[in-house]
C-alpha cells in the first residue's frame, strides 16, 4: 500500500505543528508527598512537518503512547517527547496534558477532610536544535471578595468563586533544583485570594471562610498581582503568565486581569 | 434517484423522534412590550416516524424553516410546526429553540441602564390526535447569600452567581388568556433570590445590591420554594418544574435543588 | 451555632431533590475482566426533602463520600445511597456519576492495540418505599455512513462519526443475573453502526474499515432501530431509551434519533 | 463613597489586562452586500493598568458599549476602543468580539438555499503609543476527505466534518484598500476543503457533494497550506495563523494541523 503521506510536497508551506487533540487516556501522576495519583488526561501532541513531506503518520503518536502506557506522567515526557521525534523523524515535537489533580485538604476549623481537584496541564516542548521547554499551567479555584463592596456598604460585601490560572516556565524533572510542584503553584494562587476553597465545611468551618473572607477583601486585579510578586521573588520561574477570573455575584457577566512576565536575564 | 428513506422497514420499531439539532438560526422574537428583538436560536426540529418506514428526510427540516424565514419566532411555531407535521407526512412534530433574550434593566440606584441576557427556550409540540403542547423555559441568573452562613458569623456572608431556571406549561399564543410572557417569569425567577442581577452598577448601586442581598438571604431550596409558591398561585400554570443552581463561592462544586409540580384537574 | 436548616418551612412545598453537583472525585471502576480501571467521575448526589424542613445539610454528602473513599464505584453504589438517606434522614436519595471509561481494543486487521474511551453514568436511587432503581447509561461514538449519498452517487459516500447513547434500566449488582455490563452496552452499540471506532489503525486497518462502513451504510434511524431491537431481544432489559446523533460530514448541523421503550409486564 | 480602585498600589505590577470578559450583547454587523446582519456577540473588553493603580472602573466597560448601543460593529470598533482609553485613562485597550454569522447558499445542483452560519471574531486593540492591531478570525466548518483511506481502498473513503480557523491581521477600516471581508477567508477556508458544507442539500446535491468530496481528497495538513498559499498570495495580508481540526470518523480523537506566519517587512 503506498504511503500517501510521504509523498512530495510542493506547495513550499512548513508546518508548525501536526498532530492528534481531544485523545483521553488515563495517566499516573506523582504528587510532592511521592504518592501515586490516577487521573485521566486531555492529551494534544504534534510534531513540525517540514514543507517537502506531504503529512504526518497520525497513528505513530497513539503507537508512542501506547509503548508508555503504564508510564504517561510528567517524568516520563522528556522521554515520550524524544520518541515521538524519532519515529516522526521530525526536528520538533510537543505534548500537552491537561487533567484533573486532586489533593486532600483538611477544614480550617474541624480538621474534616475532602478532595479538593485541580484542572493541571503539563506542556513539553523538545527540538533537534536542543531547546527544551517546559511549562506548568494550574487553574486554582478561589474565593474573592470585593474591597469596594465592602468598603462603601454597611453590612456585607459580595463575594464569588473565581479562577486563578498560573502558567510557569521553569525546570522540567525533579532532580532539578529548579523543579517547581503543582503543589507550590496551587499554594500561590490561594495565598493570593480572599479565601481558598474547601471540599467540606461544617458549620465552624463556614464561619472560619465566611469571615477570614471578608477579612481580606481583594480585586481581580489583586490576585494577579498577588501572585505575580510571589513568582518573581522566587527564583526557579524563568517565565509566568496570571490570569484572574471573578465569576461575579453581582453580574451575569465576569471580571477578569492578566500579566505576562519575564525574568530579565 | 431512488428515495432510499421511503424504503419499508421490517424491525418493527416507531421512533418517537427524528430530526436535526445543532442548527443555528437568526430569529425574531416579540418582548411584552410588542418591540421586536433580533437573536440567534440553537434548534432542534424532529418528527415522530412510524415503524414501516426506513427513515425521515432530513433536508425538509430546513425547507420548512427557510419558508419561514422572516418569520421564525414564538408566534409562528405552531403554524412551523403543522407545517413540518404535513410536510414529513409525520403524525407528531416538535421545535425547540433555545436563544439569549435581552432585556433593558437600570441599576437601582442611580438607574443607569444597560442590556441584561437570559437564556430562553420554546418547546412546542403538535400531533394528529389534536394534543398541542407548549412548555416556556427561562434561566434567570441571580445572586444568592447563604442564610447560614449570616447566622452563625460576626459579619459577612458568602454569596454567589445561582441560575433559577424554571419551565412552565401554559398558552401558547398571546390572544389566550392564559398566555404567559419570558418578562413574568424572569420576574418569578429574580424575586425568589436575595438580590437580582444588573448589567452595570455604579457605586451608589453596588452599596445597594451588597446590603439588599444580605437582608435577603436564601438558600438553593428557598429560591426553588419561593418560585414554586408564585407559580402554584397563578391559575394559567398547569404544570412546572423549578431547578435552582448556586455556584457555591465557598466550594469547588454547586448546590442545588428541584421540584416538579403538576396542577390537580 | 443555630442550624438554620432545621428551621422550620410553612410554604408547603417538598422538594423532589436538594443537593450538591458538579462535584469530581476520583473513583475505581471493576470492568468486565474484573480489573479495576481508575477513573475520574464528575457527580451529583440529591435527597427528597419534606415540605416542613429548610433545607438539606449540603457537607454531609460530602462526608458520605468520603467515607467511602476507597470504594466509590457501582458496587459500593447502593450502601453509599442507602448512608445518604440515613445521614440526612431522607425519604429517598439519588447518586448520578459520569466518567470516561477505557477499553483496550485490537485493531481489526493488524491487531495494534489502543485504549477507546466512553462516557459512562452510573444512575442509582434509592427510596424508603423500597422503590430502587438503577439506569445506566453508555455514550458509544462510532462511524456511521450514509445510505441515501452511497446508493445515489457514483463513488464515495459521505460518513461521519456518531454517539449512539444508550440508557438500560436493569439489575444493579453483578450478583443478579439480570446484571448488564458497560461492555455490554458498548457492543449493541457498536454493532448498530457501519463500523465501530477504533483508537490506532494502521494502513491495512484504515483500508478495513474504510470498506466495512462502506458495506454497511446507515442512517442515525438504522442505528437506534438495530440497537432496539437487540435491547428488546434481552430479557435482562426493563426498560431502555436509545439516542442517537450523527455529526454530519455534509452540514454544519447535526441529524439525530430516539426512542424510549418499556417492557409491557 | 471612597473610590477604592484609584487607591496607590505599592506591589509595583503593571497589569496588561484588566476588563469584562463573558458579556453578551446583541451586535448589527455589515455584510460584503452592505447589508445590515443582526447577531448576538460574546465580548471581552479591558484596558492596561498602570502599576500605581489598584483597579480599574469595571462598570465603565459596560457604560461604553451602552453609549454606542444601536451601533456596536466592527466599524465602530475603533472608536469604542479609543473611548475606553480616555474613559479608563488608560494606555491601551482591546475588545474582543465572537458571533454567529450567517450567509446564504444557494446548493450546488438545485440552488435551494438556506443559511450556513459561521463563528467569527473581531479582535482590536490600541494604545497610546499608536500602535492599532486588528485581527478577523473566521471558523469555516468544511468536509474533508482522507486521501490515504482513498487510495489504500477499493471502494469509499473516510471523511468528516472538520473545521479551518483563519486568524488574519489586515486593515481595520473598509475605505482601507487593505481591508478583508469575512466572506473572503470563509472563501479561503472552504476552497482548501474536500468539500463546502451547505446547509439545505436535496438528493442532487447530496451527489454532488458525496463525489465532489471524493474528487477532492485533502489531509488536515493539506487544508492549512491550501489557505496558507492563498493567504501569502493576498498582498492585505500582513500576519496569519491557519489552524485545521478533523473531527474523524474512524477515531474518538480529531487530527489536527497549523502554520503561524508574518510578512517580511
Amino acid at each position: 500500500m503506498e504511503d500517501v503521506q510521504q509523498r512530495a510536497d510542493h506547495r513550499g508551506v512548513a508546518l508548525d505543528k501536526a498532530g492528534v487533540t481531544g485523545l483521553r487516556y488515563p495517566i499516573v501522576v506523582l504528587d510532592r508527598s511521592r504518592t501515586q495519583q490516577h487521573t485521566v488526561a486531555t492529551v494534544t501532541m504534534s510534531v513540525s512537518v517540514p514543507h517537502h513531506f506531504k503529512g504526518t503518520h497520525m497513528s505513530r503518536f497513539i503507537e508512542v503512547l501506547e509503548e508508555h502506557r503504564d508510564d504517561v506522567n510528567m517524568w516520563a515526557l522528556p522521554t515520550i517527547i524524544a520518541r515521538l521525534r524519532e519515529r516522526l523523524d521530525a526536528e520538533s515535537a510537543r505534548i500537552e496534558m491537561t487533567f484533573p489533580y486532586f489533593l486532600e485538604r483538611p477544614a480550617p476549623v474541624t480538621g474534616a477532610t475532602g478532595l479538593m481537584d485541580y484542572d493541571c496541564t503539563f506542556i513539553g516542548e523538545s527540538s533537534e536544535a536542543g531547546a527544551d521547554d517546559f511549562v506548568l499551567r494550574v487553574v486554582v479555584p478561589v474565593t474573592s471578595l470585593c474591597p469596594c463592596s465592602k468598603a462603601i456598604s454597611d453590612y456585607g460585601a459580595h463575594n464569588q468563586r473565581g479562577h486563578v490560572t498560573l502558567e510557569v516556565r521553569s525546570a522540567w524533572t525533579d532532580d532539578d533544583p529548579d523543579f517547581i510542584w503543582i503543589e507550590e503553584l496551587i499554594e500561590v494562587g490561594e495565598s493570593a485570594a480572599a479565601c481558598r476553597l474547601y471540599p467540606l465545611l461544617k458549620r465552624p468551618d463556614e464561619r472560619y471562610v465566611t469571615m477570614e473572607a471578608y477579612d481580606n477583601p481583594v480585586f481581580v486585579e489583586d490576585m494577579v498581582r498577588n501572585a505575580a510578586v510571589a513568582l518573581k521573588e522566587d527564583p526557579r520561574v524563568r517565565w509566568f503568565r496570571v490570569h484572574a477570573v471573578n465569576f461575579e455575584s453581582i453580574h451575569n457577566h465576569n471580571a477578569f486581569a492578566e500579566v505576562v512576565w519575564e525574568r530579565p536575564s
